[in-house]
């Protein structure tokens, strides 16, 4: 059932014991959402705690000063920013009975028994800051930081064109409520472990491009990642952002070996080009200009060969 | 004379046949101003051209939209984001003339016959906003491009701590009247040359710490610049923001060889660390968080010596 923000709040004023969960490799969005619902509900008198499948990368700890560890017995399931039961990895049975989802995702599979949806928000975090308001609890600096983070990581820092005059205009009340904002676009846009910093420079030494220049690929073997110490999964999944940022590449690739004989495509397109129907040719998919599939088998050079012939023609059929 | 907003519109309303000096070196947000203010003008039906010492980076070419070219004899003459008519290069002499000045910076010299500043605000434009507002002109999308441009450029696209909720504010406003804010941002945040590419790659394969990772330096050979084509100014003054982005890193440096035997440092810092204090040590200055100074003879290796043994001394003192 679709359900409006007062109906939301009027929901959670009504119960009690909130189990939040947020999605398994988690951004700052799912994590900003979870950490800010599950305080503001704290902040009301309510037992709350904010739940991730997976470990929450060391970058986001400032956002634990938002919520207090409680231990209680859960009565109520609440989503938030998890498009789909299946994003919850070990945690899906657990999410299958959710009372409540919070969500910005089109996709969303509807698979809670009360849906708050607003696709057309660039985070969830902005539906996460009406039902707050909705209910009554004001801003501090912490609960700040937490919709602050979710808003600044689903946009790149207000960068990209899912921005809206709303993200702005809630990043602005949020600066007003004590947000740490300096630190968190330091943490989230700046700082880069010696790791990645070599992982960079390693994979840009074997840049190639296709096309005219149109196509960029990087390659990312299993044998550069384990040679590198500091690196996580957000390093590596930050690198599929490079090759479109140069001048003239209209798609850029990133192809890692995630085990062996097991690769991924990232793909990165201007708005000369689809790439979600590139993906699709391979059994992947995603948004027109950011998608991705994968491949099995073979080498990675034989990988890369498939998904560069498809993007050459792509840019071929698109002058 | 110190003035207001309404008298700035004022004024403006009273004269005609503008020249609008913009500073040398120009950024996003003095360019921004000029052609927003000039534009606004022209909509009045007054003369105006906005004008720049120096040549107007190819990235910016969009702002142009905002004007149309106009030959007449210059009345008066305003300056925008200029903090002293220095700043104007072979233009000081014209910008002495200045009726009016509109600026955000501190260090104004008070150098014009009327003086608007707001030294609290991040970027001059928004003082630009507030007088084409005071002036009643309609903003439509390229005119928002220009104030756009000049409050993202100024800010990191809204990332560091001079941001203000003003500044989102009115970031809401330019994207309400129609600012291609996607495309500005990817042309000034993501856009690199091939050569820019290659040119960090080449600084990173060397980058130094010292005092335990606290400092970190990079080094600008002219025999690099010299070995890469595709490059230009902005290519080489946006490397002295990487060291700091190291995790850990407390000083960044990037020593550049300006020409042969002569050297800047250009130094980057954590709260913990104000740079400004390291820059004087050597006939430099700056802001506390970024700052920098000279170096004339010797080598390179000698002059990075210098500015390294300072900056570990300044760690040793504030750890």
């Amino acid at each position: 059932m679709k359900i409006d923000v007062n109906e939301a709040a009027q929901f959670l004023k009504e119960h009690d014991d909130y189990l939040i969960l947020m999605h398994a490799s988690p951004d700052g969005d799912t994590l900003g959402c979870g950490h800010a619902l599950c305080g503001a509900l704290q902040r009301m008198g309510k037992n709350a705690k904010a739940v991730c499948p997976d470990e929450i990368p060391e970058k986001f700890e400032y956002l634990k000063k938002a919520v207090k560890p409680q231990e209680f017995e859960t009565k109520t399931v609440v989503c938030v920013d998890v498009a789909d039961t299946k994003l919850l990895g070990e945690m899906k049975d657990v999410g299958d009975a959710a009372e409540l989802c919070i969500d910005h995702h089109l996709s969303n599979t509807d698979y809670a028994k009360r849906t708050l949806l607003r696709h057309e928000y660039a985070a969830a975090a902005e539906l996460v800051y009406e039902v707050i308001e909705a209910l009554g609890v004001p801003f501090d600096g912490a609960l700040a930081d937490c919709v602050y983070t979710g808003m600044a990581t689903d946009t790149g820092c207000f960068r990209y064109s899912n921005t809206t005059p709303q993200t702005h205009i809630y990043a602005a009340k949020m600066i007003e409520c004590g947000a740490d904002f300096g630190m968190i676009n330091y943490v989230n846009f700046e700082l880069k472990s010696p790791g990645r910093i070599k992982l960079e420079q390693e994979v840009l030494k074997n840049i190639r491009y296709y096309a005219n220049g149109r196509v960029a690929i990087i390659s990312v073997p299993l044998s550069l990642v384990e040679q590198i110490n500091d690196i996580d999964n957000d390093d590596v999944g930050a690198l599929a952002n490079i090759p479109r940022q140069i001048a003239g590449v209209d798609i850029g690739i990133c192809m890692k070996e995630k085990k062996p004989g097991a690769f991924k495509a990232s793909m990165r397109s201007s708005d000369k080009i689809n790439v979600a129907e590139i993906g699709m040719l391979f059994g992947g998919g995603g948004h027109a200009r950011a998608a991705g599939c994968s491949f099995y088998g073979g080498t990675i050079e034989e990988a890369e060969q498939k998904i560069v012939d498809a993007c050459c023609k792509a840019c071929e059929e698109n002058p």
